[in-house]
This record gives structure tokens, C-alpha cells and sequence, in this order.
């Protein structure tokens, strides 16, 4: 029986028959980036893969969780240091290539975890180029999609979105040790980058839009909150999973 | 005095002056895609240009508009034929290549007006790389984004999205002749690619989706409603853009 | 029956049926440059179009004309303004895609309307591409060249090739208004680049061969000999298509 | 006080200050390919990364360690299941632009921890491209290299590479349950690919040299025997990083 | 005193000097493909790299020749055998690197001499980056084109381009030794590509055109008439080169 | 029979006939860079070539010796002159282009001799490539390694690897009229590139290294020792060759 859905920590044998057991895979994607002052750089990386173990955990047999990508296309972050980015294109390259390794191997679907909104774009590509090109399914759980509605409830402010009152919850909730408490900034004024309105896309460097390099008032964080959205985030993504290896089994 | 705001159409001293005059360039991205058995594949196309004109006409000194770029990204579309397609990355590239132009010769922002949501994807990490490596700003009017509101109310149906009832009102409403009225089909069954959630990013063919080709019903299409749909599309583009050169202005 | 030979004003259906009949499909290529101070930046997109759809257009059952691709390679024309480039390897990705989507759908031969020189040697190497790798024809009707002996003794000047003479003489033929009369400029001195005989290849910007922009002598434009230039290459581009169609059908 | 050398677990604050005092940084490169019935695939990654950290952790103030590069060049292990590869030039524009991140946030040189002789050759191209274009030191410790003697000593046995005595001897030492005591396999013949010579470098796929995807007689690997090496293996990297750091300070 | 023009036979500081007293370098290319039954694969290079030595002797201070590149773009004669072939990216990036490393170190002109019409098209591009992106002057002497009316007087059979009587009589001139006499093929009917006009550029394998991959009538070669082309060959290159050098200096 | 290995020298019937006999193929790789003072910058290119030739003809029938590619990857010789580099990825594209044009003709494997080091990592990814996409061998003589134990015996001093007293004595050897004896330099210091231990791969420019260009003490050197390390080095690659011929037939 498998204990670990961890497909970095088993051995090709365990694979090979996990695989046949459920032919899904996940794959999480976070970043390298900076989180404000009082968040680690790993935020990311953090959440999607632990969502993804505690998703595939609760279900059996469970789909395997490939090893994290830990790095992500996070170049409007770099002017506040700590941020690693990778080109668009590499990110791309590298989420195709290891989709091709596992559908080689006879992975069916393949569901992509992503924890970080500069990925989104890249993602969206990958899906298209491996549904045209490998042929199998190809699904984005993007920044916590499946959770929209218990987010909007839990955390209804605007712009909430990095390093804020949001994702200052949840990882209180999920690593409580790693807020740094005493650094929490205050909450600052967002500007839409241009002034753009919201339904527009926009380019931009994080600086056209805070001060702080924090979107959201993470002084407002909430340990409560966060487990709540965790809940549902796993909740979700765990139904997500279900439905896709029900899909493909038909 | 500029009589046509179309850049094409100008000669070079012609664009020389606009640029100084307004030094926003929009830049109208279409495809060239089956849109069911009634409506040209240049419909993207023509809705994106003719929006981008419109609304450049309605300012003074008007931004130029680029010639269209007239293929995007539709590989989803090919197995219904008369669809041209480029690959992802060589769209990003026409489009990086076109603002990195423009703005060697002063442009200070770019509005893309795009027309077809294959496209979207590239669009914003082309929007991201020209911010910054160009470091002008990027805006993209994705699909009709600026008049959301109008178009939830007028066309409130779900998965009404591709030559189906609000796309061809549309066509009705700017280019009648265009709309074959003897092949307008019966609406079909629409079914999520795998099952997936709608807010769940998927990998998907338009067969996955559709048997027709089609999303919503286009035997409800009704020019009016298009009409009053496009008033407001080109009302929020030229909002969009007077907003964006008075910032840059700043 | 189709009245239109423009692939982009057709439905699917329209276009399917009308690639059984002729499964040879025509590419206009054109550039978005500076053609001096009289003539619009568009010009090689217009004739390339025009003249491919006129040509199409006295076929029976027609060849389809794509819509044009709007940007070539014009780096050497940016220093005089107007003018929007694309990378070589940028255009060479935009045919090649384009050729690759209607190969897919059953056409046997592509017919390229160049017009503009700056793309040439692109085209060429996409030419040899299609073949090998697609296995269709490919054949590019570059700058005019089925109507050279018509220009030639309508157009003997030496180094008439830019917005000079000749060209302005079609424009004046085919599109008159678009001839800003009182911009146009007196001739001036040509020198090839780096003094290089006219048999050798040289890499250069325009500013190595023109002080103004324009190769030719506008001044001397006139709209008769355009006409005759026109209609001869329309004629040539006709027997040109009716010559790959009846091959292929061989 | 820094209490974590991992990059990945600090702030953007935390992360600035570290690079103040030790401007170099190290980078784990792994793999996720199959080391055999008894060892997870992640062994290179986890070995890479632990050795790693234990080195920088000994160093005051500490080198920061970056998130490692999970994914390596394993197409020669893809016949055996379990494995993903990425390609060449993907993993190398991974560790580049990993690379030029921190070099823009002040890092002076980059020590690469490479556990995977598949990744040897795009180490040492990044290498030069690193020191080329970015201008720092970068130094790559290749699979163990600084304890080659004390390999050599302890594992003696040729051919003994991959999941074999030595490997699964480090693994008993530095994570004993990781290893499938009963899956074990026994030694199995090797063969040089082709039958080269071993000076030779030659294009291989696993299959070519063995028929277990075992290289060593791991049924004689020896936690005791593991331990000694991965003491010099940490104690040559401290040494290692203590002496670049040296370097650059001087 | 150097005595040698070839940049691969001086050292560095030979080099350097060469570089200041003449900064005009001469780079041949060739092709490795066959030649008929008749005539060595390196025809090309050899006739590219003999000319350029030639010429660059009789000037003093003498450009330098760099080593010849010995691959072309040869896939259109694959079939026949005995061929080499680099994709036309490769040939570009080849040109483009070793003009670069030459412009570093002080060349202010390179006279690209090429031995292959397949080449063309890529050293055209090339020529234009070179300009672009290096600044620098590059010529290129395409197959002889300083020699093209002695070439026409000479050997005024059209089509005569490929091992027939123009290329088989020069190698009678300069490697009499090569022409294999007893494999001199008959000629044979030569077609143009899917029947097109001799002024449309087409893309095409050699089989479209020939039966036996020559063009021309090899058995009429003679030696003389090869000679005297090569004199003119030699002397239009010495004159290109003394021009350039002149209008380099002035 | 043949009496000329050269591929380029031969006609496509001779190499035709040439691979039936013997499907095994040699690419010598050189490079154009400086040698310090006293050699020729085609050094690599010249021994790779000449060891290729050598030994190819001592086996009947003969393997086949391609034209040698003259450029490597040298750019950490860029500042000392004289030097041409190629990018990594042109030099891969090269090889990788030129071996699958031979394996298209049936040649079973490929032995390249490589007479630089600075190609090394590159061709071992090559290596890979042609083993895993063209499926045939590949092995690679990489800089003498057939001969290392003579090298070792004779030119017994560490760091004596370039343009020093081994490389002049191989000169000596084989052209001793391209060593210019009255520019021999004195030796100099050499240093490991920030002061890394030899086990480790680093990143670095000549000057990182030496002050001259040279690592060796070139005026001790000999023609005899040279001499003695050709014989075993072209004995050495003759047996490599006869051995893979043997397996290839097997």
C-alpha cells in the first residue's frame, strides 16, 4: 500500500503501479518571491504543494504529486529583492517537458496546482500545448479557484491578493512559525498599475501598484480565516481531483 | 489635419507628427478561425479593428491604430477547417517585435484591442515583457472587457461565447451582409472539456466542448441588442484610451 | 457559388468547398514602411492584396487569398519613421504557420505575393521549408517579378525600386487619392552601400543608399504607365496561378 | 540571527541582509529518475540539497541555499518508469536565469551542487555562460567531487554510479527508511555502452550499460561506510564555500 | 612579413597585426553536398576558399580568410546521396558568431564569399544583422557573381548550375585530379520546379528538377574556358576587396 | 578503391559505396582560437583533423572522416585575440545537423574528435541527443583521451594543457614549421580560477588563469615526446575505431 503520495519519494516500481492505479498526476508550480516583509519567499511553493499532498492524501487510490517547480515568472517582484524569476519561456519548456515525462509513462490527466498569478499566462499555454500535443487532460487549479467562494466570503476586501490580509491568514493557518509577526506592514495605499480599470490587463512591475510591495492588509490576518479558506482550498481541489479520475476512468 | 487615424494609411511624416500629438498606439490583435457555418473567420479580426477605429475616431489628436495583426492562436479550432493558426510563440513574437517598433519611434503606451480569447494568454506575457523590457505601458481590451456590464445584460446566457447568439448579433449589428442567415445553426449541447469546473483552466479542442463549433445560440441573435452591445464597446475603448493618454500625460 | 476570393470573408463551410475546387491558396506578404513623404506606409500590403485578389478573382473556380501579412522585415527603413518591423526569424514563423494551417486542410500548393523586397530572402527559405518538411509547392511572385519585363521598359531608371517612379505610379493607378501630391520629393543622389557593385549583396540600412528615404525619382510618377505596369501584373500573377493550378491537378 | 540558510524559508529582508554578509549563494541541482527497485527518485535531489545545506549551516554568516532544481536531464533513464527529464537547454535556462536573479540582487558567486551526472555537461556550459555574461564565479561541486578520495577509498568498485553500493549506502546513512530493504536488487552485469572504452565519452541510454538500471552491487551497501563519505562530502563543501567566500572578499 | 592569408595558419599576435594594417576579412562558405557522379562533395568550399586566397594574395596588406565554413544548406539535394546539410537557423547563427568574434576584435568589413546557392538567402539575412546589430560593413560574393558576364560569355547555357559544364570545367581549371572522367554523366532534361516560370522563386528538392542532381551538360566542360572564368572569378574578387579595403579607409 | 578517407573529397557514389562498407563515421571538431604567441589558431582544428585522417586510413575499408568543423566554443580566449567563438548552441546545432544528415545515409555511428576542450560539454550533450533522437552511437574522442595514458608518461606536468610544453611538442611533431620558435614564451604562473581545487568545474576566462595565454611551459618543448604522443594517439584512435566497427557489424 502506499503511504506517500509523493511520487519524488517513491521508487520507479511504486510509481509504475501508482500509476496504473490512477493514471492522474499533480503538479504543483509556486515561485521564489517576495511575500512582503514578514512572509517567507517560498510562500507559493508552500501552498501548492501542501494542498496538493493533503488533496491526493484524502483520496484513494490517491493521484501522485510530482516534485514542486520552485520556481515561477515573478520579474515585476525582482525590484524588492529575495524574488528568483524565470523566463516565460523556461517556465513554459519546463512544465512541458515533465508533462511529456509522465504521459510517457502513461499518466492520463495531469492537474496543475499553481500557487502564484504570474504563472497563470504560461500555464494557460502549457494546457493548450499538451492537450494538442500529448492529447491527454490538462486542468489548472490557479491560485485557488476551486475556493472563489469561500475566499470572497472569508476575505472580502479588494486587491487582496499578495502578502496581504488573504495569504497572511492562510499561512498562519498552515505555517504558523513562518509569519514573522513583528514585521507585519502596514496596510498601504494600491494604485491599478496606469490606472487602468480592473477588467483591463495591464503589464506591470509591482511598483507601479504599492508602495510596500504588499497588495492587501495583512495586519487584518486571521489564523481562523485562513484554515477556514484551507479547508475549502483542499475541499476543492480534492473534488477537482475526484472528478478528473473519474472522467477519465469512463 | 489627420483624417484617418488608421497608421497604414499614413505616410511617415504623417505618423511622426501623431506620435508627438498622442503618443498611444492601439494595435488590433484578431484571428482567422471557424466561427460556425454563418460567420466569416475574420471575425475577430474585423470586430477588433473596427472597435479600435472607432473609438480612435471619436479623440482628438486621436491615438493611431496599427494594421491588425490577422491570425492568432487557434489550434483548438483546426478540426473545423477554414482556421489558420499560429503557434503561441510566434504570435508573442509578431506582437513584442510590433511594440518594440513603435516604441523605438516614441510611442509611450500600447492598448491592444484583442479579439479573440485564444489569444489572451499570450497577450498578457507579451504585456508583461514589453513593460518590462520596453518600459512603456501595455493595455489589453481583452474580448470586449471594457462593456462586460452590457454584455452580462444584454446577452446574459452562460457559454455564449463564439459565434453564438452575442457574437453573431454582433456581426448583425456591424457587418449584416456578413452573417450567412440560411446556415445560422441550432444551438447544440455544451459540455465543459473533461468536466471540468468553469473556474477551472483547461486544456481543451473545441470538439471537447461543442459538436458544432458553436458556443450559445446563435438563432437568438438579434442586431439590436448588438448594436447596443457595440455602442457601449466602443464607448469603453475610447474611455479606456482618453483615460490611459491622460495619464501618460501626467 | 463564391463571390469572394478573401479566405477571411468566408464562413468554414464556404472555405472547404472552395479548397475541393482549388486546393491552391495565395499569401500576400507585404511591409508597414516608410515609403517617403507621399506615399502611405502601407503600400506594399495594398498591391500585394489588390493584385493577388484581382488576379484570384478572374480564376474560375478561384484560388483563395489569405488575409495579407501586414509587417515584413524593414529594419533598414526605421531611422525614417513609420516604419513597424518584424525579426526575420519572426516573419519566417508567421508563413511558415500560416502555409503549415492550410496544408492541413488540403491545399496542394501556396502561391506568395511579395511586396517588399526586405522579405525576400525570408520567403525563400520558408519556400524551401514548405517543401521539405510540408511537401506542398511553394512559389513566391516576388516584388512584381512575373511583370519585370513590363516595368523594365516602362521603368528603365536604374535603381527605381523605393517610392520613386515606378512605385509611385502604381499607387497613383491603384489607389490615387493615397498620393500626397504636394509631399512628393525631388529626386536625389543614390550611392549603393559602402560603394559596392550592383552585383554584390550587402547588408545595409537605407541611410547608406538615400538621404530621403526614397530610391527613384517621384517626381516623374505617372498614373498611365502605373496602369500599364498593374495590369500586367495582374496578368502575369492570373497565368501564374492558373499555371500551379492546372500542375497540381496534373 | 539567520537560524535557516534555506533562501526559500526567509523574507525578502532577511534575504537582503544575508547576501550583505555572504554574497555567495548555492544552488542544489538534482533529478527525479529512477535509482533502481529500493531508492526514491528524488535521491539525487535529496542528496544535493542536504549536503547542501549541512555545508552552509556550519558557515558563519551562512551562504543561503536556493530552492533546488528538482528536475534533471534523465532521457538515458526514461526506459526504466518513475523517471522525468527535462531537456538540455531547458535546464539550462532554468539554472541561468536562476543564476542572474541573484546575481542582480548582489550575489558574487554561485556555488552549484550538482547530484546528477546527467546534468554535468549543461552545468558546465551554464558555468561559462555565467561567468561570461554575468561576470561572478560560478563553481559547480559535481556529484561528490570534493570527496573523491574518500569515495574512492570507501566504494572502490568500478562502474559503481548509480543506485548501486556507494549511492545506496548514502542513502542508509542520511535517510534509512527511504531505502526498500527487500526490493534490493543483486549486482547485475554492466556493460560500457557500444563498448567504449571508459576514457571515451559516449551517448547512452541506461539500457545500453545495464539491464536492472543498477550500476554497482548495492546488496553490499553499508550505512557505516555511507556516513564517512557523507562526512567528507559535507566537510569538503563547507570547505569549498568557505574558500570562495574568502575569495571574494579579498 | 606575413606570407600566409589564412587567418587559421597565423598566431594571435600575427593576427592582430594583420587585423590593424588591413581590417577586411574574407569568409568562405561552402557546401558539402553532391556534385553529380562526377565531382567531389566539397566542390563548393574548395572553389569558395581557393578564390578568397587567391584574391586576398595579390592585395597587400592582405585581408585575411578565415577558415571556410564547410556545411551549407543542402537539404534540396539529400536524396541524391553523399550530402550534408545544416538547417538554414544553423548556417545563420554560424555567419553571425564568427563575423561577431571578428568585430571584436577590430574588423571593420567582412566579404562573405559563398560557394552554394543554397546559401544565399541565409548570408543575405545575415548580412542584414551584421549591418544591424554589429555596425559593420558585409559584402557578399554569392557564386561568383563578380564573374557573372564572364560566366555568361563563357558558358551561356542556361540552367548550367549544378556540376554541369560551367562547374565541372572550373574544377578542370583548379583540381584537374578531381573530375572523375569516367563518371561524366550524359545530360539530362532539366524542368523548373512544378513548371514555373524561371523569374518565380520555388521551393524545391533537386528531383524536381533533375534525374540525375546534375544541371548542365557536364561532358562539354573544358578546362580552358574554367580557367578563364576562374581568372575573372579571381580578379572580380581581388577589385571587391580592394574597393571595400579603399572605401573602409576612406 | 578508395584512396582518399576524406568524405568531402569523394563523390556521393564513392561515399555511397564507402558507407556500405563501412557504416562507421568520423567528425573531427577543432576551434580558432589563440595558441598563444608561438602557434597557429588552428591548432585543434589541425590535430583532430590530421589524428582523424591518420588513423581512418590504417583500416580497410576505411571509415569515412567528414569535413572538420574549424570553430568551437572558445570565448574565455576572446580577450587574448586571434579567436573566433561559437555559441554553445550553434556548435550543438552543427554537430547535431551534420550527424543526422550522415545517419539519413546509414551510417550506424559516429566517433567525433575533439580537439578542444572548451567543445567538450557540448559535445557530450550532442552525444546524448544523437543516442536518444537518431538512435545510432556516438562516442567521442574527447582532446586525446585514447592517448592519456602516453600523455601522462610523457608530459608528466600539471596544468599543461594549452599552447604549453605538450601542445608545441605535438606541433613540433606533426607542422613543425607552424611553431614560430623565437616567440616561444616564457612560462608563467598559472592559478586555478578563483583559486577553486581542480575536482571542481568553474566557470572562467583564460585570464582567470594565466597571464599569457598559455598553460604549460612551451619552451621545453619537444619534437620527440610529441611525436611519441601522436603514434599513441593515432594508434589509439585507429583501435577505438576498429572497435566500434566490429560492434556495429556485430
Amino acid at each position: 500500500m502506499i503511504v506517500d503520495v509523493r511520487w519524488g519519494h517513491l521508487t520507479r516500481e511504486e510509481i509504475k503501479k501508482a500509476l496504473i492505479r490512477c493514471p492522474v498526476v499533480v503538479l504543483p508550480v509556486g515561485s521564489c518571491e517576495q511575500h512582503g516583509p514578514h512572509l517567507p519567499v517560498d510562500t507559493d511553493t508552500f501552498d501548492a504543494e501542501r494542498a496538493s499532498i493533503e488533496a491526493a492524501e484524502q483520496i484513494s487510490p490517491p493521484p501522485l504529486v510530482l516534485p514542486s517547480v520552485p520556481y515561477g515568472v515573478s520579474e515585476h517582484h525582482m525590484s524588492f529583492g529575495g524574488t528568483i524569476t524565470l523566463k516565460p519561456e523556461t517556465l513554459l519548456n519546463v512544465v512541458v517537458d515533465v508533462v511529456e515525462s509522465v504521459v510517457r509513462q502513461g499518466a492520463k490527466a495531469v492537474v496543475i496546482v499553481n500557487g502564484h498569478g504570474g504563472n497563470s499566462a504560461v500555464l494557460a499555454i502549457a494546457a493548450q500545448k499538451i492537450r494538442h500535443n500529448l492529447g491527454v487532460a490538462c486542468l489548472i487549479e490557479d491560485c485557488g479557484a476551486v475556493a472563489e467562494d469561500a475566499r470572497k466570503k472569508l476575505f472580502p476586501q479588494p486587491y487582496d491578493v499578495h502578502a496581504g490580509e488573504f495569504e497572511t491568514s492562510v499561512v498562519l493557518a498552515t505555517r504558523p512559525d513562518a509569519v514573522r509577526n513583528d514585521a507585519i506592514p502596514a496596510a498601504c495605499d494600491v494604485r491599478r498599475p496606469f490606472n487602468a480599470p480592473p477588467e483591463v490587463t495591464v503589464g506591470f512591475r509591482m511598483e507601479d501598484m504599492t508602495r510596500t510591495g504588499v497588495l492587501g492588509d495583512a495586519t487584518k490576518a486571521d489564523a481562523e480565516r485562513g484554515r477556514q479558506f484551507w479547508q475549502a482550498e483542499v475541499e476543492g481541489l480534492k473534488k477537482l481531483l475526484e472528478d478528473i479520475i473519474a472522467e477519465i476512468r469512463r
